[in-house]
């Protein structure tokens, strides 16, 4: 690997200038500016980096599709990425205009540096540099990039279950968002999946007054009230049948990982607010990232303003979010939320209004312990190895469409204020990511037989 | 008492002038224009209808009181009204402006038509004519006319309690409100009281990602719905202790008037706007008016827009009234609930937002039977008597401060727009009012052995 090293410094300049020419190309999904010309750029990019690369379409913005096999039977190693970026507003809160990527205090700042251009780009590099330095890759590598991340990925799902021959894999490695806040790089494996409902109870067809027809109209803030009082008790414990019966019992090398990871309760409790939190470290991950939730994020019903208004209401309206852990499935527990308010509520309505699978990947397989080796090897610094992430992205596309193992390593620093204004990387991040991404290569090479 | 109906004929014109010139002055309580000068205009009229009257400093606007007594120690009744009117907007809506009565189809148009300026000029032109018809009043009788009731009466019981002697009497008469949508006259024996607080949890210092802090952060917005779910089962039992200790079992006389107060279900429906109402009659006024409730006038909490936002929210809050039923006391009320709150959700604050007693005037008093005879007469209709009012007014005042029993007659036509633009009372009513009130001071002469 010392290769590898010797190019990196030599080159630096070179790798530099290719992500400033990506990041001043805008790719703003939402808006549709700039997608087609970005896709077309990175297409040549990964055909120049030693990739058989070109678009394939999709329901949305185009798939950019790259790879090089050595052997169609060897390990293969599908890397995901998105091309598409957030839109920089507000303008005015950026230091240097977000498309003019800007170097300070060894950060490049441009809207997409972190989220996730730069971290693409590493990736790329890292097979043009891992190539120049051996001659050939040590597994087969397989590149997909997306144009619609920072719009929910409403393609990706079908555009893979269309194409499983050609994205045949046996590890999807990903690297999306910031680094641990010690520095320290993070090993991720899975996320919790989401199911986004919103109830709505109705009274009569008007606001009535409180006094005048008290006790006379249904009150649609208590209906919602009692209802929701059946499905989650003051314990905690979530009522609905059949709610937990797919959670997966965390294995024991997961209760491990959950002791091994970073925790301080007092920097945890100033970050969230709270500072009477309670709970020790390994509770606290695994409440988080191992157990479901049932979350009100919203309850509205009737008078809110100053003072008194004696009103019965007529409508009222819970937004809520369920955060599923593996093995639950969305559709299954969304059948089970609508039988529910069917036996205790039968008048209530219930809007589905989005929902995201559950991933894990098992934290006692070969393929991760040699990735994380490799991190540790590429950092020089224990990774943090997180069986699951508290929140959602759309992981499960890897895990349960495609059925193979998928692994999360980022390479942004921790303060890269993605979707935010003055989005930044820092310069060694974005050389680390490339040379992480050269020994995670070199170390899946052991499975293919090439090196090791 | 023919000499009364001929009188009134004669004056017709006269009396109509005389309202009118008190319709012309502003006395908008909340806004504080034109009080003084009205509560002067009205002192000046008392006197001209044979009272001894004047204003009373109160900790607000000025009390009007006035009296005529015949004999310390014979029967006396004490007229309750209001000088003050709501403000007058929106102004565009008006066909005619507020401050310039104007009859149209038999009705006068103005800001205080009907509340309460056309129905206190009844009653004091009552005097005045029964006066020059009988030469002499047949009891004592006191005026109170307080500036402040659209601004919900802050220093009424004050003033009544640090004027007992003053204001001593066997009944109390007031003419507030309209009549009953048949036309018939109502005669009004209670309202419900009211109790209003104001519950808010907190969770942490700021909302938090319902992914990335799921199950660590506590939701306010649950902490309200277990707390809620422990004061009012699903059956809509309030399960406050106590709560019903001092409710007044409706007396047999009670029972009786609910059975024959008028009620029309589809008319009620159309009128709350919930089509599938299914009570009877008597259920229907036993619930709303015999009954307390515990309401949930407001719940806010968390995200209330389009879609999904998925937050766990810093805070909730409800805001509730109680309606309260003879004996209930809302002191009493309020430290119940406040205990409830603190065994069930100590952190919980509560706040208390307004209090008002419920009053009841038993319906076999012999007074309730000879006023209601009265009007009887008065109207040539058989009379609504309701043991209860739904909502809630000031009337503890006198069953309660004074401990007197109270009787309240409305003379307003039911669609005299009160609160709204184009506030009305018919030129009927107004006269019928008049007429009314000389009945009812008639009749009880049998209690000072003058007349009967």
């Amino acid at each position: 690997m010392q290769n590898v090293s010797a190019l990196l410094t030599e080159r630096r300049g070179e790798y530099l200038e290719q992500l400033f020419t990506l990041l001043r190309q805008p790719s703003i999904s939402t808006q549709n500016v700039g997608m087609e010309a970005c896709a077309e750029w990175i297409v040549r990019f990964m055909q120049s980096c030693g990739l058989d690369a070109r678009l394939m379409p999709s329901d949305g913005y185009p798939m950019i599709y790259g790879e090089r096999i050595r052997d169609p039977d060897a390990f293969t190693v599908l890397i995901y990425g998105h091309y598409d970026v957030q839109p920089p507003d507000p303008l005015d809160a950026w230091v240097s205009p977000p498309f003019e990527p800007t170097v300070r205090d060894g950060r490049i700042y441009a809207r997409g540096a972190g989220d996730n251009k730069g971290q693409l780009m590493a990736q790329l590099l890292a097979i043009k540099t891992y190539l120049d330095a051996f001659g050939e890759l040590p597994v087969n590598v397989k590149v997909l990039l997306e144009g619609e991340e920072e719009t929910g990925s409403p393609h990706l799902d079908g555009f893979v279950s269309r194409h499983r021959d050609l994205l045949r894999t046996d590890l999807v490695y990903t690297s999306d968002g910031p680094m641990h806040d010690s520095g320290a790089p993070i090993v991720l494996l899975g996320v919790r999946g989401m199911l986004y409902v919103e109830l709505t109870a109705r009274g009569a067809a008007w606001d009535n007054h409180s006094g005048n027809k008290g006790n006379i109209v249904p009150n649609p803030a208590w209906t919602l009230v009692h209802l929701l009082g059946t499905m989650k008790g003051a314990d905690g414990h979530i009522l609905i049948e059949g709610f937990y019966d797919d959670v997966r019992r965390p294995t024991e090398a997961e209760v491990e990982l959950l002791k091994a990871l970073p925790y301080d309760r007092d920097r945890v409790a100033r970050q969230i607010g709270y500072p009477t939190l309670d709970l020790d470290g390994p509770t606290y991950y695994r409440k988080l990232s191992l157990e479901p939730t049932l979350n009100i994020c919203g309850f509205h019903s009737g008078y809110g303003g100053e003072g008194s208004k004696t009103i019965i209401p007529a409508t009222a309206t819970v937004k809520m979010d369920m955060r599923l852990v593996a093995d639950q499935d969305p559709d299954d527990i969304y059948r089970k939320f609508c039988d529910h308010v069917r036996r205790h509520a039968p008048d209530v309505e219930v809007r589905h209004l989005g929902a995201m699978r559950p991933s894990r990947t098992p934290a006692d397989l070969d393929v991760v312990r040699v990735v994380t080796e490799a991190v540790r090897t590429a950092y020089g610094m224990e990774p943090v190895l997180q069986p699951s992430l508290g929140g959602s992205l759309p992981d499960a596309v890897w895990t349960k469409t495609l059925g193979v193992p998928s692994i999360i390593v980022p390479y942004a620093n921790f303060d890269e204020a993605n979707h935010s204004p003055n989005e930044n990387i820092g310069i060694d991040n974005f050389l680390g990511g490339i040379r992480c991404t050269c020994h995670v290569l070199h170390a899946l090479g052991r499975f293919a037989g090439t090196v090791g």
